[in-house]
């Protein structure tokens, strides 16, 4: 167990908030990120009684697609639904212990009891409470807290990207009952892969081919074109734009883009990271007044693989790889699956099947419908 | 309106299905494939009073992924759970008229009212009624009619192949209200691409790797090992052997293969399409007894893309291409999305948002379940 509370980013001059560290009752990791400094969390302690955290996770690869498949079979015993007096998200208090043992908290991190990455196979998996409220979303945090959860995925980016055999982090959050979210309390997950998610790599592949065949890079151009068009644009500020991209696979699909292109969540700069919650809580309440009910989605974090030890300079590295990595834009990737009143969008035979995507609302309906004045 | 009925597959000596075509009020064409001569559907005259089939689709290209996405904006009009009373796939009566001119049939196809290709973006997309009972099953087919249904496949492939533009056919059948199922009568449908889909442009390009560094077929590897390995081996005749793949995705995922590659559906001969029936049913079977309720799936016929024209012999065509189709191997590819009783999989943040995919039945567990006595 740690006590060294620490600003969380002191290379940046406007973090505010202060990082500590402890360990679970089993072993596991736990980090507080406080909008305050002196709680000294690191001396709270876990008072259940757990067995040794052994996460039991396996990797296989899938010899007809060429893609990585993650098993996780203990998962099948992890909570389902719990009412929300026992919510493992929420903070301890006397007579229910969570897997916060903290009475109140801000953000919170803390390996996944039920991983699908662990052990041998590499890799490591990650919750993220965004608040201790049970009943608050990520819509409703005040604009502090979209900061400091912000900084929490850069220093988990950072600190599990640096990590040996650590290929990507990846940061996401599923939203609704809808789309299996099986606790209801705000949360989001990490995931530490031990191998460049396929899609990574495709979208690394075409930034390469676009650069090879135009000398420019691919997202930059896509930006550019979404700008230039405008028919889509849903939401911006001076450090954030949101759009519903022009191939759109979900009925409501938004891209939010930093305006000067980065690969990853770390490099994103103070000012930056304060101005992206503005735009990003604009979209979500759009999204959730589209339809009587809050609106399902996925929000995924598009960032670049991890950087390679030692780089910078590095003579042999592979220059490919690294020039990838370089060419690669940050944006969240947000994805709300409800169609119409009532109707959900499902990835069923021809997405589920053979990968090609029909979409019920056309991209420009979509932002209009998005554009228009909530309720 | 054509009125010649003909044997279904005129060079298959076992063929026993005759075929008559036939045009809807609105123009879409309506194939009736029979069990026996002479019923003279072409005569049958639809009774409606629709407007003329003016489908409007889009094919849009994804910059970013590199992948195509299809829009069919009218389709969120589309029927949506109608009663069993107003069923569009059930035979006409007298006062219910249906999709289905004829009091009775067999197996009918016709072109979907709410296609997601259709005009200048080509391709086309069809309907396949399995049976006239509203409430039967693909499990529940007479052997029989089973044949059938993959005659009208293999009919479908190689004549919706040869028109000008399609690069694909796709048979497949969702089942099941949580995979999205909207109309509950026993149907499947027949994609007619305008483009090779991502998963079928992704196995043809591991299959040229594999011959490339092996000399050998990657689906005949593959088949070969699970046979050797024999643990996940689920059914099995003279004709196919189904079993779960070594890095399933889906909780319970059967593929399929007949024991002779074949590229795709009409190349399977006549004893093979006898043999798919007993196989597939007891798959089915087995997949329905595990838990309480039916099980929702997806069976996707993945095959090779359709011929190019004149492919047999012609000078300066694409190599590659052509050696690439016949390198594929036909199979269906059963994913089923129930993980436990009262449990769906989900395709959430993970695998919709970067494509890598965890799973939380182990497949040794999975085939060993599945091949535990049925009740």
């Amino acid at each position: 167990m740690r006590s060294d509370a620490t600003p969380a980013d002191p290379a940046e001059q406007a973090a505010r908030s202060w990082r500590s560290t402890a360990l679970l009752a089993d072993g596991r990791e736990i980090l507080y990120f406080d909008e305050s400094p002196g709680l000294n969390r690191a001396a709270i302690t876990d008072k259940r009684d757990l067995p040794a955290h052994d996460a039991v996770a396996a990797l296989r690869w899938d010899p007809l697609a060429g893609e990585p498949v993650m098993y996780a079979a203990q998962r099948q015993d992890r909570l389902f639904h719990p009412a929300a007096g026992s919510c493992p998200l929420c903070p301890s208090k006397p007579g229910h212990h969570t897997e916060i043992p903290a009475p109140g908290y801000d953000v919170v991190v803390f390996e996944n009891r039920f991983p699908a990455l662990a052990g041998p196979a590499g890799g490591r998996c990650e919750v993220v409470c965004f608040t201790a409220d049970h009943e608050g979303s990520f819509a409703g945090l005040d604009p502090r807290r979209v900061r400091t959860v912000f900084d929490a995925w850069a220093d988990r980016t950072a600190e599990l990207g640096a990590l040996p055999g650590v290929k990507h982090v990846y940061c996401f959050e599923n939203r609704g009952e809808e789309i299996g979210v099986t606790l209801h309390h705000p949360h989001g997950q990490v995931y530490a892969f031990p191998f460049v998610p396929p899609r990574v790599s495709r979208l690394l592949a075409r930034a390469g081919a676009h650069r090879a065949a135009t000398g420019r890079n691919l997202f930059d151009d896509v930006v550019a074109a979404e700008l230039a068009d405008g028919r889509r644009i849903v939401a911006r500020n001076d450090h954030w734009v949101a759009f519903v991209p022009e191939a759109a696979r979900w009925p409501f699909e938004v891209m939010i883009f930093p305006c000067v292109r980065v690969p990853d969540l770390p490099a994103v700069p103070g000012p930056g990271r304060d101005g992206f919650g503005p735009v990003y809580q604009d979209v979500l309440g759009r999204l959730d007044a589209l339809f009587a009910a809050p609106m399902p989605y996925i929000a995924a974090w598009q960032q670049a693989p991890s950087a390679e030890e030692g780089e910078a300079g590095q003579a042999g590295a592979d220059d490919d790889a690294i020039a990838g990595r370089a060419e690669f834009g940050l944006h969240l990737h947000v994805m709300a699956i409800r169609r119409a009143e009532g109707k959900l969008k499902y990835a069923a035979g021809t997405e589920s099947g053979v990968d090609a995507w029909s979409n019920d609302v056309l991209p420009e309906k979509a932002a209009h419908m998005l554009r228009s004045p909530t309720p």
